[in-house]
């Protein structure tokens, strides 16, 4: 297999490109770093060459001669480079703008925030116990959530946009699944968790959840 | 003037745009939105119809009937819909994959986390202190701009990807801004830095710098 996909099962970027991954259903090679184990291991050596952000997911393809970091970026060449047999990007230039804000509404406003380094940090060097961990985390998901309830009252259909699923969906999934985990009550947003049910009837959804991978525990 | 940008003169995110639109020679309609006087017009009712996230910048595009947030999502848009007279991504989807997953680098894991908001709330809601929240800032542009410094070590030349500018060097220089802003110490990194001093050379991005806007203070 020329695909090699560095990630974490929890990990919330990872998750995104395994979405992408069985979406466009290219056959890949997961190979787990465990970012807490023995401190980390994206902080390893053996990590490092691929990605010296010490972040995953890291997609590596032979074929290209490519190591690639970034969810997003890694969605949007696998979607250059595979067009079928769905696309992730709208063809027409407003609704692909459309698509990228609101993916990136979660992962430059939302994910990076509630980051586990993130919390780490807080801890370490700020003293924030648990609990106020918890509160950071739900603070700036639902601050995201309650922005993008108000976009999708303009642009949801069964998913994000309308009926295809887009680069969207394959962030806001993830983002929810993070939100679950720290105890957001997403009732408060409808569309939003009814997007999240007709995407996880999917098949494609169910096996790149983080408790179906090899890592999970 | 069909392009209208809303926008602060100190935020990054609104330079990255203006920094677009000057090096396609684009025309534009600049309307400050002053993120600190009156607890933030961002958070004002006549602002909240074109930005639910209540953060700059936002684009209107008239032409288009279309209003889009997300820096990057905007970015890639303008350089869509206007091909000339300088492309910010490489026409090769290899190439283009790789400036994307840098502008992320920044765009995603640098600047939403010293953020104005994030800052705000680190006092509000942790009680950090001005200094605090000075290391908090340093602590994630330094650790980004370590994990950069290396990346270009493989690609850089005059500019971030050799000798073309691209959407990289559109977010690495307000970055370099902010970092110096916060004390950072560029010297650790002489490969930004000597991007910066050659992107700061030129006319586009002097008249973006922040002191050169009509809202500066």
């Amino acid at each position: 297999m020329s695909i090699k996909l560095y990630g974490y099962w929890r990990s919330s970027a990872s998750y995104r490109v395994r979405l992408a991954l069985n979406l466009k259903k290219i056959s890949y090679q997961y190979i787990p770093v465990h970012l807490v184990k023995d401190g980390g291991e994206q902080h390893q050596q053996a990590y490092l060459g691929l990605n010296p952000a010490e972040l995953v997911p890291t997609l590596v393809d032979e074929d290209e001669d490519i190591i690639l970091n970034q969810s997003l970026a890694i969605i949007e060449y696998l979607d250059e480079k595979y067009s079928s047999p769905v696309r992730l990007l709208p063809e027409h230039k407003l609704q692909r703008a459309r698509v990228r804000a609101l993916a990136l509404d979660i992962a430059a406003d939302i994910q990076p925030l509630a980051n586990l380094r993130v919390l780490q940090h807080l801890e370490s060097a700020y003293q924030v116990d648990t609990q106020g961990k918890t509160d950071w985390s739900r603070h700036w998901i639902e601050k995201g959530f309650a922005a993008i309830e108000r976009r999708l009252q303009n642009t949801a259909g069964k998913f994000c946009f309308g009926f295809d699923l887009t680069m969207a969906d394959v962030c806001l999934i993830p983002q929810v699944y993070n939100a679950q985990r720290f105890g957001v009550d997403m009732s408060q947003f409808p569309l939003i968790q009814r997007i999240q049910e007709n995407c996880n009837k999917l098949p494609e959804f169910a096996s790149a959840l983080p408790e179906n991978q090899p890592d999970a525990q």
